[in-house]
């Protein structure tokens, strides 16, 4: 079966990949292309001319998203795939990337094949999905899809005070919000897992189903400084303790909930973090990931009960939602389309959650949208080890093109 | 019995602690007397000229130390009293400076009463206790007792780059080492006890017999930093989860070893500190004080023994000691005089420990010395909120001038 299929270029596919990570390479053959730096202007203009060569008309919206296009036989909505060109200081060279040279290849190896598809093709590159120089992360996506406010959006600022408007126009990629994406067929985001479930599992490729819903919590606990030589233990009222038997009842409670919800506490602070002073405040980040929202709200009553549960003595907690946000699914149809073109290709795979967020999520709201993760090495992401194997850089690839032709069916 | 004894004037103590307490007074009324500021200038003179106004002689010596001298009918080696007039930024109106006034009001009882002391009577004022301004604390003592090297302390800067020789010249407050304290019968440190024991006893003195040993360690928690919602809670190496564990073995172990052993963790770091990245190290101190060196060894073997006897999984710590200091043991032939001389004014007392340093403790190592304390209100001390009874400092003088009295016969 697999010789008959039309399969992607693997050695052209690294080459590209190598070429987009010149883009703000690092020492340690990491990259930094902050969204709308120069780095990324440079990997933008590469993009730009490689679909040009490609007889592809390239727009710009005006939240600087690109969009490529090549023709098809009808003029229905077009079937898309990309991702992000944009990288966190220090990053990898996979990352967002990975997802605009898949679709890169792909549309590389239709025309070298002089396959006129029947629905157009489009490639998109997302401004902005790291939120590393301006907040928040999938910053373009988000307003694209109403979910931030525009003019918010273009008053934000990276640290030296330049606006995203102002670095937009820098760049010379403020075009015009008529070229916004509006509708498709089906949108394919093809990423590396950023965690280590593939790997450890000795699988290929991910179908993702869902962007898993999240919390985030605050948990304030009080008591009072003294000095550390001068106050017995039995009249102290140690924030820190209190905040050690805290964490210990998360840990125990959250623990028992679902073998697939993740926890962090990511962020803590002592107050005023003296080694001779009994510590008056400790607060720390209590952060949840799960797609089943019955396990969220178990989560959030055991949080909002820890101040009952757990014996604080002579200490006060508070526990303040800070966020959340519900878990994303991925449309069903395309997710069986993936599925069938991985066991066409006889990869192995899994059906899956995303733990990260990604530009896919807020597209899912307005387009039919599904990803395909690839497996990264020990799961490190967002620094410069992180890692796919070409091999299953170009499975994945497969996969995208093979879904791409099924879909266009 | 009391009412043929020699008391000294409770409204004379607190006008002087009180004109003591305008120099560097807060808005809360508290006290910023930072060692060798304008303020602490500011108080020196005053104290300089309350003490020639007594006929003292005052002399000062090259760490800034000031001795004032009330000659007796005898050459013998001076009883000394005193403390020190600097204090912590937002600090008290009577750490310190209360056992300065307490022996300023000593030599006015004295002399108001036309009584020569058969041995000489000086007060001293040690130049920074505290240590808020330049590091380390108790250091002009340290210098004279040989604990600290001179040479190394005039070149200690503050935040502001200005090195201790050049703040000490800055007030004209650099003497002559001729003039260093070399001898003394007695010296005695009266001082606010710092700690809630006195208060919760509803006791009015505090015989210090000791300064208490102490150690301090800092561990050292590795884990491995993660996407928090892409690895999976079994995949993870969470330096956060292994030190909250590490803390809880502990603060059960040492929680048994001894009633009176005191330990805190104060100082608590957690890196990359970010609320969606799973932690990869912590680092936090444990100090520990108790005055028997039995119980402080089981300390640090407490401590040593961590990694083994926590269950670490896939984190590693390591435990690195800082510092320890031995337990100061006072002379006990001024202690009886002490408690005689609180049983013979009828006041209620018990002999402690000091949690925390003091000249005091270094002094010990060079003439006989002890120390006398008063209560403070909800142990609160290095805060503006410091407060003790004035009644209280009052019975408080009147111990030392009666122990004064009765070390000179």
């Amino acid at each position: 079966m697999e010789g008959q299929k039309l399969l992607v270029n693997g050695d052209r596919l690294k080459a590209s990949l190598e070429k987009f990570a010149d883009f703000g390479q690092t020492d340690n053959n990491g990259v930094t292309r902050l969204a709308l730096s120069r780095e990324d202007e440079e990997a933008r203009n590469y993009f730009r001319s490689c679909c040009e060569k490609l007889g592809m008309a390239v727009s710009i919206d005006d939240m600087g998203n690109m969009y490529a296009l090549l023709e098809g036989e009808t003029e229905n909505p077009p079937i898309v795939m990309g991702s992000h060109l944009d990288s966190v200081k220090k990053g990898g060279r996979f990352d967002g990337v990975f997802g605009v040279a898949a679709g890169l290849e792909v549309i590389r190896t239709i025309v070298d094949n002089s396959i006129k598809p029947r629905l157009p093709l489009m490639l998109v590159n997302f401004t902005n999905e790291e939120g590393a120089r301006f907040e928040p992360s999938m910053m373009a996506s988000g307003v694209i899809t109403g979910k931030f406010e525009k003019e918010l959006m273009m008053q934000k600022q990276d640290e030296n005070g330049i606006t995203f408007e102002q670095a937009l126009k820098m760049i010379g990629y403020n075009g015009d919000s008529s070229n916004r994406l509006k509708n498709a067929t089906a949108l394919l985001e093809m990423h590396i897992e950023q965690g280590p479930i593939l790997e450890a599992e000795n699988l290929t490729i991910g179908i993702v189903e869902c962007v898993v819903g999240m919390v985030c919590y605050e948990i304030n606990v009080s008591g009072e400084s003294n000095h550390a030589g001068t106050t017995p233990m039995s009249m102290r009222k140690d924030a820190l303790f209190a905040a050690n038997d805290v964490i210990a009842e998360i840990r125990k409670k959250l623990g028992k909930l679902d073998n697939e919800l993740v926890f962090t506490i990511g962020r803590m602070n002592t107050y005023p973090n003296i080694h001779t002073v009994i510590p008056n405040k400790v607060i720390f980040t209590v952060e949840a990931r799960h797609k089943d929202p019955l396990i969220m709200k178990q989560v959030e009553s055991v949080l909002k009960d820890l101040d009952t549960s757990v014996e604080l003595e002579d200490c006060s907690m508070a526990a303040i939602k800070l966020w959340d946000r519900n878990t994303v699914w991925f449309d069903e149809t395309i997710l069986e389309h993936i599925e069938e073109s991985v066991k066409s290709l006889g990869y192995s795979y899994k059906t899956m959650a995303s733990g990260a967020g990604h530009d896919a999520q807020f597209m899912a709201s307005m387009v039919p949208t599904a990803m395909i993760f690839v497996p990264s090495i020990k799961g490190k992401s967002h620094c410069e080890e992180e890692l796919t194997p070409w091999e299953d850089c170009e499975k994945g690839v497969n996969v995208l093109l093979e879904t791409v032709l099924s879909l266009g069916k």
